[in-house]
């Protein structure tokens, strides 16, 4: 979470509420990602109504930033350590002219892109593998699991690509999704998958995509699933 | 078209051509209205290669501007004397909060609409009337014809309006989608139309919809069928 929506967030609750608060957020998104399906937990002494408080600081927040829903958790409940997966999405824009609506929320990529090789090596990529190759900072632990990787023609050359995993290294999603399209334009080889996995080198991987296509799209904790927009 | 994409366009062109010349719109859009299907039309009189003229545009061009497609015309074709009809689409958002995403491209209406009694006003909209109730300035000639109105919800608690007519008085499109949406709100009956026509009297329809909502999506011209999006 960038310090201006938690900021803002924060600001928008002690208006509110008179306590100052720290929101923590399930996930950081670096500048530019859409943070559509953000966590963000707080406490509160004060009791309030969860519907009151959500209208009350949709009214009062910046209109980059919504609150889509609000609901009172378990006290040891904990943004970041009991998410078990989180759901990225990646917009993409496939023809010869981007619409300017679109330029702050997909990619535009001119090439023509094979998605037969592009499914081929996202089923190489799911499982528990060692992902040194997608990160663009060493980790002590590069163990992820990706549970689904779908990709989708919309209407209007639209691309979207979907990653479930469990954890994600850093810039891993955007590194993840600049390597299928490398392979669906052809710029790298649609089996490279287990080689590029076991090389645990980040130059043999793909670009890291713009962040303006991602999207932090879902967290999940189990069976509870709680969602708050920006 | 506003002064800075005619600016804009008119420069850019100037940049690849060296010539200097005042690029002419088919229609005008209110500041906040997206121009996704404007036509404009130039005469150039150096040769030119369409394509590359489009490439060369869309690269020096502001990132809220591109160019979809250039063709040559007969020198006698006139942007908007020429213009059979023109397709306007209004994008709403019904649900109880609106993806900020969207804060720019859609008009967030939070009551339920009777979509309905919607289509049901639409169909009484259709066909040549006098449409003074539906223009922000008294005009000298107030006939329109509607040739089709069409009512689409879409994914995600959106819904997509479209209007085709042979031309539009100040504000007309967004009047009809104001008073659409309020007779969906139950804020108008759905058998208003016909008196609210042949009262000739803005103040009988709903509110002028917010320009964000607002596409200018297509200009026709018979067969001829030219577009240039911002």
């Amino acid at each position: 979470m960038g310090p201006s929506i938690q900021e803002s967030l924060g600001k928008a609750i002690e208006h509110l509420t008179g306590e100052k608060i720290l929101p923590e957020a399930a996930s950081r998104t670096d500048r530019g990602v859409h943070a559509r399906g953000q966590v963000i937990h707080f406490l509160l002494d004060t009791p309030f109504n969860p519907l009151r408080l959500q209208r009350g600081l949709n009214a009062i927040l910046p209109p980059d930033i919504r609150v889509v829903h609000i609901e009172e958790t378990e006290i040891d409940f904990h943004p970041t350590l009991l998410a078990t997966s989180k759901e990225y999405q990646y917009l993409l824009c496939l023809g010869p002219v981007q619409e300017p609506v679109y330029r702050l929320y997909s990619w535009h990529f001119r090439s023509p892109l094979d998605l037969e090789k592009m499914h081929s090596a996202a089923d190489q990529l799911i499982g528990t593998h060692n992902f040194t190759s997608f990160a663009n900072e060493s980790e002590k632990d590069p163990q992820c699991t990706l549970e689904q990787i779908t990709i989708n023609e919309l209407p209007g050359h639209q691309l979207q690509i979907s990653i479930v995993g469990n954890r994600f290294l850093y810039k891993m999603a955007r590194n993840l999704i600049g390597t299928l399209v490398y392979i669906g334009a052809g710029k790298l080889s649609s089996d490279c998958i287990p080689a590029l996995l076991a090389s645990a080198d980040r130059k043999k991987a793909g670009i890291t995509a713009p962040a303006h296509g991602l999207y932090l799209h879902q967290v999940f904790y189990g069976k509870i699933n709680i969602l708050c927009v920006k």
